[in-house]
């Protein structure tokens, strides 16, 4: 138990924080942050999941103000914050606080970008109110992870809901008592488990805290109370969800420690923790040429016990089990080079050479190892090894992706879904956020521009 | 860790029972849970926390379907579950599963109602329903109760979602699979933190219980998967959300041992363990008189730790939060001989009088007394002192409420609504529901019977 006002301070710098109070650098990672979660948006669009997802939903929807990113169906703010959460997080391929595994972007910008269509917000607004959610959502988890993760409970959906309550409220002016009831209703709402990895659900999560943190903004806004005290009171979320709970990481250099500016973005469509040894995978193939690789007895990975946790599905049957396989993954890397979203569909995964492959990989774990580091041991057929070690993976902090690199990812995945020329308009555009209107960017997405289908 | 398919049997069981494997006595108790649970819907329908819900969520409404009971305002089923679940468990008068604590009947019937009038079912076909989701929510808590609610979990609403999935999958005519995708987007769901208890916030539980629930097996009916094992895996629900997990509680005596069969109905508007001290209040009230009550120099209360934990508000300013002050009940119960919901209204709980004798009421706890007894001594002001022990009060399941007192408790409740004879005809139909058409009962909940505004 603290005897800090947590929930209260949290909430009064939420409301009382101006554009300006947020530094350059900061708005500058946040306008990455945005172009990664449109590309995903866009690229995620024509999954089977969000087809499912769509035909419960569609029944159901309100007025339908909101565009649904990447399709033609357009649904009411709250709906659509649930679909485009979910369109975001389906690849895999989003973005990622490496502190702690929140996938940011997904609940936040889900939220927003959909409530924009609603109510008029300027750029500047939208992307403040981006930064002060994807603050907001990682803090709270630093708050409680590991423990909280590692009790099983899938952060990027238990602490999503908070940033989206707090983005939405920010910008629909809540005053500091309404903000605390918002944080109150999304603390009461905080959901999502890590045994849904590997199913539609799991992106579901991302997509569920975006609408629900939206629903809790909107609540507070209606004068519907709550807790002033969720988040550190003796049966609040902190205590409830996690055995360790640091209220520095939430209340600390408020300010001046931006984790919103930790954000990394993922040039891999699979698990964050199976990214070191695609990388290190690739660099094999380039270094040996793909002749050689087909002389390949056999793989042994190293790696943390988490890599094997999260990811240790021995024969993926579908793509999005294929996300939650290093087996699959490093055999789609030395077979393809390749760890795009189009490593990963059920077709790839069943192929015969890649699942002949991927049985010859084994994989032993090293509790002394970094989570982020992998040693690779290649034993060929004619006895000869060659051994890669990756301490850190492209993508991360150390070894960030470039603008370029990003707008490649944008591009690759979108043209898939809406053609090249509206994916490379709409990458103009997203760069562009702070000074555009969001709304328009939002239906700069559909492809073919035609009326929206019911 | 457990080896059995918890999940997978249980959707077997909840897809494959019919109507007929339902005892007769069960049928009835669960005919009795829905009479109770309308009262409570429309005796709560014009408080001031659905009106504040419905200032939300009306903008954002679908085609609107559904009634929202008592009132003239209409929702999409989604949102109706929503504002359903608030109202029948506003004034904390509904139903109590007395080993759990949960109250049973808002997430599910208020799910499953809402549907009612968007998809046509029997009243047999809701009736069975009805009770396989107050079974497999009563069953659920009863695996991980007490320590998921020592925790801070508020059980009605994380156990709550599973009945409402439930319940909704089984009349949607799920099969097996899909039934176990539903619970899975449940569990993934399952919500609610008991620091809400006092606020607006604790009847938004059953409500988004309702919702989600009824969600999850929209999702599910339209292909989108989960996990299979959401219930017992390593990761899942049971072990995430609690320390103790016993499956027998779930799986055990399927068909023959009926939880829901178990359920009670509340004689007095405020938290459960606070009715004893009710009981005990208007018992003396009525062998000494209202002269002698302003002769009351002081009260002790005697009772499990519990109470005072769940019900200890010292000061209570509002309505919502005297239902869970053990004081300010007492005080109500000695003065006006009353715990109906017009004893928990915010002038009742700032009169003079009542907060005068408020204060002089004192409370000391016992772990050894059962938490749903009390001993009462009341000293006069001569100096005299007289003693009460209550055993178990009224509404539990040794002294349970008739069917008349059920009659008289949705009247006196209804009538402040809709008017005493709309409370009537509707209660007279309630009864009715195994023959009725469910989608018919909602509507004539409507006061005054007009076109729906909106």
């Amino acid at each position: 138990m603290t005897e800090r006002q947590v929930t209260a301070e949290l909430a009064a710098w939420i409301v009382n924080l101006g554009d300006a109070d947020i530094p350059a650098e900061v708005r500058t990672e946040g306008v990455r942050t945005f172009v990664n979660w449109l590309g995903c948006a866009v690229g995620g669009a024509d999954h089977e999941t969000v087809d499912a997802a769509l035909r419960a939903v569609m029944p159901f929807s309100g007025p339908r103000d909101s565009t649904v990113i990447g399709r033609q169906e357009r649904l009411d703010p709250l709906h659509a914050a649930l679909v485009n959460g979910i369109s975001s997080h389906v690849l895999d391929y989003d973005d990622t606080h490496l502190k702690t595994i929140v996938h940011p972007a997904g609940p936040v910008a889900s939220a927003l970008l959909a409530l924009a269509e609603h109510r008029a917000m300027s750029g500047t607004d939208f992307l403040t109110a981006l930064i002060v959610g994807v603050e907001v959502e990682c803090r709270l988890a630093n708050c409680v992870y590991p423990d909280h993760y590692d009790r099983g409970w899938h952060i990027t959906g238990t602490a999503g809901v908070f940033g989206a309550a707090a983005a939405c409220g920010k910008v629909l002016g809540l005053d500091q008592q309404k903000m605390q009831w918002a944080l109150g209703l999304a603390a009461t709402q905080s959901a999502g488990l890590r045994e849904m990895f590997g199913t539609m659900t799991k992106s579901f999560h991302p997509g569920s805290a975006a609408q629900n943190g939206l629903k809790a903004a909107l609540l507070a806004e209606a004068g519907y109370d709550s807790s002033e005290k969720a988040i550190e009171a003796l049966r609040g979320w902190a205590n409830v969800t996690s055995t360790k709970q640091d209220y520095d990481e939430v209340l600390g250099e408020l300010g001046s420690r931006w984790e919103s500016a930790l954000n990394s973005y993922k040039p891999f469509a699979c698990g964050i923790v199976i990214h070191p040894t695609i990388d290190g995978c690739q660099q094999i193939r380039e270094e040996i040429g793909p002749e050689r690789v087909a002389e390949i007895e056999r793989v042994d990975l190293k790696s943390h016990p988490l890599v094997l946790e999260l990811t240790g599905k021995r024969t993926p049957r579908t793509g999005l089990e294929g996300k939650f396989s290093v087996f699959h993954s490093a055999a789609s890397a030395l077979l393809r080079g390749d760890g795009a979203p189009t490593a990963f569909t059920d077709e790839v995964v069943n192929l015969p050479e890649i699942v002949d492959l991927r049985d010859r990989i084994h994989a032993e774990t090293d509790p002394d190892m970094y989570e982020a580091s992998v040693r690779i041991l290649v034993t060929f057929k004619d006895g000869t090894t060659l051994e890669k070690f990756v301490e850190r993976a492209i993508g991360s902090l150390e070894r960030p992706l470039s603008n370029e690199q990003l707008e490649t990812k944008f591009v690759n995945q979108a043209k898939l879904v809406v053609g090249e020329e509206i994916a490379r308009s709409l990458l103009g555009e997203a760069w562009k956020i702070e000074s555009a209107d969001p709304a328009a960017i939002a239906r700069a997405s559909v492809p073919g521009r035609q009326e929206a289908a019911e």
